[in-house]
């Protein structure tokens, strides 16, 4: 069974119909939807259109507020904090990356924290707000503890996103958008289903052994595997200090990660504006060079690509075709559809 | 044969006086000497007193100035640029993060560039130099060419390093200090010397195979190996962007990996005020917690700890007992004493 294809437009509008029926104020609802069709659009299904099903249970379980009161207070000249009340994390981040834009055109670098924030999709669509905004944006975050540490035998970390654009002079930009485990826990059920063995190196049983058997996973391991798995969880300890320490919030492993989803969130936005050491032209030309210099090395068997590679190649299959879904998470949206009085197909 | 050990500051002492008979200016023998003994009280041996016949060489070859006038430009109200005119990297290397921190304690976060730089050592130095200051510090750079992009047969990365530094409350800073390849150039050239294997999925040949045949290896692998080698590639091109292109300088695919030494190089530090967000205590109170909790999962068959665990041990241990030289290191050593009419032992 081909799965069936949807217009991003239909998708973007069937999300923010749903929301709004949920009972979601309008700004948040479009930020939601916003960040739901960037990662539908690039490829990354996993935090695309599929999650909004899971948003409408957080909203219905009164986990997440439906209409928080978002503010916006500059603490420093570089620095600023979000306040997402409570609500859906997109549109606070998106703000959040606004802010720190608009603070680095002036400081150089820009920060901004959200705080008190709920899950907030892919860490890449706000590295790419940075983008179209003229910035380089780096984002982290961390979540409720999946992955263990290097060695370790119950998880601390969550899957803690790193996500880094940057301009690139006439072709698409830098984007790095990675979680700093191997893999998503996601995996791990989609391998259950499917009886599929896990890679190996990427998860562990509950007493911290390796395991390829998805049914024995019950953990994440940090990227990296059996013997430089201490960078990875390195990696996720940076992201656990700048979203969960440094702005107030919590650590991976004081929230649950089983739960149905995490609250009092943090997550930290950078902008640095790309003229600030040399002429702005010549550095995204230096970018581009960097990106169109890996992506030359294809070719002859071997695939190479910079950061976002994929991530370009679908956005332009799925612009021209559309978005497919799988009959799972079609029957998710038709059922959401029919709860709320909305058309499916959108 | 047992290592010969040496108190640290008869190291440095001796570091300081060979720069210094190399024509070497105070500030930047004194730099690069705090630098290197960083480095080998941490049991970063790689990249400690064991590189300063390297430096000399550099010195004797004319690729690096001797006394280069340092200059730091303040070009925003949280960024600034040091210009290293050729020198040694690891003076410019120390004042950009000190100035980065200058530039936080106002604006929240601040950023420095070191440009027209040299090898600057261990990144995890300057990350370092920032807690001392109070501060969390971000520090990327990238070198020649040495590692491959995921899926390529041509180097296009330097072992690029990403260090991350944050005061933890009552105990030792967290403190990450990795580079983006799996594996050093110098493992490969160690285990050549010693005929062992490479782990698996570390270096290429130069086909672009996997090898673990240190003989055959022509250039390394990315963090993530055979699967997942396109995240320790992203990584590595995030330094290549915001160190070689933001700066102004030179990407790696720009620089020749294997010469004596690389010039025109940037480095990039950012330092970040931990108390912008939340009160400066707490911030650090839950670092620490966040230290603890690893550090507290080491037991029963496990070790655990927290990024930069091991280096803290190794720090006790050499303040302790003095810092090993391999007779190889020592050798070394003892020859530029006697050029320069040092005393060896120092």
């Amino acid at each position: 069974m081909t799965d069936r294809r949807h217009a991003p437009a239909d998708l973007h509008r069937f999300a923010v119909e749903t929301l709004a029926a949920a009972g979601v104020d309008d700004l948040s609802a479009e930020g939601t939807a916003r960040a739901l069709l960037h990662a539908s659009l690039h490829g990354v299904d996993s935090h695309g259109i599929r999650l909004l099903p899971f948003y409408v249970r957080c909203l219905d379980s009164g986990l997440v507020r439906p209409r928080p009161q978002v503010e916006v207070t500059r603490l420093r000249s570089a620095a600023a904090v979000v306040n997402a009340d409570g609500g859906l994390g997109h549109r606070p981040s998106y703000r959040a990356m606004e802010v720190a834009c608009d603070l680095a055109r002036e400081a150089g670098i820009g920060m901004a924290a959200v705080v008190n924030s709920t899950h907030f999709g892919a860490a890449g669509a706000y590295a790419m707000a940075a983008v179209d905004a003229g910035f380089m944006g780096l984002v982290v975050a961390n979540s409720g503890a999946l992955v263990a540490p290097f060695g370790g035998r119950q998880p601390v970390h969550g899957t803690n996103p790193i996500a880094f654009a940057a301009p690139a002079a006439g072709r698409d930009p830098f984007l790095l958008d990675m979680a700093t485990s191997a893999i998503p826990w996601n995996a791990v059920l989609l391998s259950r289903a499917i009886g599929r063995d896990l890679p190996a190196d990427t998860a562990l049983t509950p007493t911290g052994e390796y395991t390829r058997d998805a049914a024995a996973a019950m953990m994440l391991a940090p990227l990296g595997g059996r013997e430089f798995g201490y960078k990875g969880a390195g990696l996720a300890g940076m992201a656990e200090i700048l979203s969960g320490a440094l702005t107030g919030m919590r650590l991976g492993c004081e929230l649950d990660g089983t739960a149905l989803g995490d609250t009092d969130l943090g997550h930290l936005f950078i902008a640095v504006d790309p003229g600030v050491f040399a002429p702005l032209a010549e550095v995204a030309e230096r970018v581009a060079l960097y990106c169109a210099t890996l992506a030359g090395m294809s070719g002859e068997g071997a695939t190479v690509h910079p950061a976002g590679g994929p991530q370009w190649a679908a956005r332009d299959g799925r612009s021209a075709n559309g978005i497919p879904l799988p009959p799972a998470v079609s029957d998710e949206l038709a059922a959401l559809a029919g709860r709320f009085g909305l058309p499916w197909p959108p």
